[in-house]
C-alpha cells in the first residue's frame, strides 16, 4: 500500500453522567487523515485544512505525526517514511472530540498503510498518547468510542479496561456546537477535587441506569438517567444560554441534554433522526435568541468508528 | 384468607462499587412472619424467635408491625386486626440485610392476607420506611432485593426509582457472617462525606463494568469491576482478618470478595455452587486461624424474593 485515505468520527464524552468514563461516535462530523509514503524515512506535514493555522505543521510537535511515529518505532520500522496531510472538519475546543478524532484517523491510517499490524484494540493506547500531547490530559472517553466505535465505557486506565455497550437502533444524537470556545485545560482547572458522597451515589445510580436503560433498550431509563449531578453544574457557567439550550431540547422530547465533553457543543439522545432533527432546531433558535450562531450535527450512533476511504 | 405464613431473603447490599445502589437476594437465611387474623382491630406481636430478646415485643415500637400498621392505613382497612409471630433466621447487625427481610416478610404477609391489594413495587415504600425506624435511615439496598428478588438497582430515591438487572444463571454466592456485630449506625458514621473526584470516577468505571458484564454474562468483567475504592477501604477495619479472608476467597477463584453490606459478613462471587462452596470454606478456616468461628451460606441469586410458605 502507498496510499491511505481515512476519517474517524466525533465523539461525545461523558454523556451526561459518566465523566471521563462513557463516549460514544457520531457519523458525522470527523477528521480525514491522508498518508502517502515516501522514499526517505521520517514523517513530513505536507498541509493541514481547517484549523485556521492553530497546528503545529512541524511533525516532530504535531500530536496526530508523533503517535504514528510512536507505533513505527514500536513496531521497529523507522524506516518507513511518510507524507500527511490532515483534514479538520471540526473546529479545536468544540467539546466534540476534534484532537482525538485525528489522532484515531492517524494511527488507524498508517496501520491500514503497514497492512494492520494492529487490531483495533492495540491501536487504542497511541491515540490516547496523542491526546495527552494535545490536551495535556490522556483521557480515553474520545479516542475509544472515535477508534472502536459505539458507545464506550473506559472502566479503567491503570491497567487500560475499555469495552462497549450495545445501544438502542433508533437511538439519535443531536450535536450544537455554538460559535464560542472553551479551552479544555480550562474546563478541567474550575472542576472541584473533592465530590459528596451524596452525589458520588447519585452519580452511580444514572451510571447504573443509563447502562442498563441502553442495554435493555428502555429509553424511560435512558431518559432518567442521563442526569450529571456532579460535572454539569460546575462548567454549565462557561456556556451562555445553557439552562436555556437544554430546556429547549427537553421541551422538544430529548431524553437528556447536557454539555458534549468539556463543551461548548451540547448534545442531546432521542428516539428518532426526526425528533433529533427538531430537537436542533430548538437548540439552535434557543443560541440565536441570545446573538450565539451555532453549527448542527443530526445523526446515529456510529458503531463502526474510523473509515477506510481509499487505498492504493 | 385468616392465616398466611411468608418468608423473605437475606440480600447482599453494595456488592462492593454500589455502595446504597447495588443490592442481589440470596435463597437462605431468611426471615419468616406468620399474620393470623383476630376478631378485634389492631396488630399485637405473639411471639419474635431467635432474636435473643433484643427486638421490640411491643407492635406500636416494631418495626415490621409498624410498617403492617401503615400499610392497613394507607388502604383505610385499620378495622383489620391480626397477630404477628416473627421468625429471626439471622442475626441483627449481620450485613445480610436482617432487618429488611423481616419488614419485607411482613409487609408481604399482610398484603397476602388481604389479597393483594398492592404490586410488589407497590409495597416497596412500606418497607423503606421499615429500614428507617429498625436501622435509622430509609436505605432500599436491602429491601429492594429483598422484596423484589433478583440484583436490583435504587437509581434513586427522590423519586424512588428502582429496577432490576438480568444475571447469568451459574453466579453464586458465598457468604460468609463471622461471630462478631458491627452496627449499622457506626459503619455509616466512619464514612467519610468527601469522595475524591479521582475515586468517584473509578467507582463509576466499576458500577458500569459490573451491570454491563452481568447483563452481557461477561465473568472477566464482572470480576475486574467489584472493586471498591471508597467504602471497602473504610469499612474494611471494622472486620479482623478482612484482608486475609478476602485473599482466602480471591485464591479459590472468588469473582471478587467484599464486605455484605455494612458487614461485618462477607461475601463472594463465582460462577458455580461447586466455587461457592470452596470459597465459603477458605473463607471459614481464615477465620477460625484467628480464632472467629463463623456461619455459612452458599446459594444462587435469588430471583423469587419473598414466598408464600402457607395459607388458609
Amino acid at each position: 500500500m502507498n496510499y491511505i485515505k481515512a476519517f474517524a468520527p466525533a465523539t461525545v464524552a461523558n454523556v451526561a453522567c459518566g465523566f471521563d468514563i462513557f463516549g460514544f461516535a457520531v457519523d458525522e462530523p470527523g477528521d480525514i487523515v491522508e498518508v502517502r509514503r515516501r522514499d526517505e524515512p521520517g514523517i513530513v506535514i505536507m498541509d493541514i485544512t481547517g484549523d485556521e493555522g492553530r497546528l503545529p505543521r512541524d511533525a516532530s510537535r504535531n500530536a496526530v505525526t508523533v503517535v504514528m511515529q510512536h507505533l513505527l518505532k514500536k513496531l521497529d520500522r523507522l524506516d518507513v517514511g511518510c507524507e500527511v496531510t490532515l483534514h479538520k472538519n471540526m473546529p479545536l475546543g468544540s467539546g466534540m472530540g476534534s484532537s482525538a478524532a485525528s489522532a484515531v484517523a492517524g494511527v488507524f491510517a498508517i496501520n491500514e498503510l503497514l497492512g494492520q499490524p494492529f487490531t483495533r484494540h492495540q491501536l487504542l493506547p497511541f491515540a490516547i498518547e496523542g491526546e495527552r500531547i494535545a490536551c495535556g490530559s490522556a483521557h480515553a472517553d474520545n479516542v475509544g468510542p472515535s477508534l472502536l466505535g459505539g458507545f464506550v465505557v473506559i472502566r479503567s486506565y491503570q491497567p487500560l479496561d475499555v469495552f462497549t455497550v450495545p445501544v438502542p437502533d433508533s437511538l439519535h444524537c443531536t450535536l450544537v456546537h455554538p460559535d464560542i470556545e472553551v479551552n479544555t485545560k480550562d474546563a478541567r482547572y474550575i472542576l472541584r477535587n473533592e465530590v459528596s458522597l451524596k452525589n458520588t451515589i447519585s452519580q452511580m445510580g444514572n451510571v447504573a441506569g443509563l447502562i442498563t436503560g441502553l442495554m435493555k433498550e428502555d429509553f424511560d431509563l435512558i431518559s432518567r438517567s442521563l442526569v450529571d449531578v456532579i460535572i454539569e453544574p460546575v462548567r454549565a457557567i462557561l456556556i451562555p444560554e445553557f439552562n436555556e439550550v437544554k430546556q429547549a431540547a427537553l421541551d422538544n422530547d430529548a431524553l437528556g441534554c447536557s454539555i458534549s465533553g468539556a463543551g461548548p457543543s451540547m448534545f442531546a439522545l432521542s428516539k428518532s433522526r426526526l425528533e433529533a432533527a427538531r430537537i436542533g432546531k430548538a437548540m439552535q433558535e434557543t443560541f440565536e435568541l441570545a446573538g450565539i450562531s451555532s453549527k448542527l450535527h443530526v445523526s446515529g450512533i456510529n458503531k463502526e468508528g474510523p473509515k477506510l476511504l481509499e487505498k492504493r
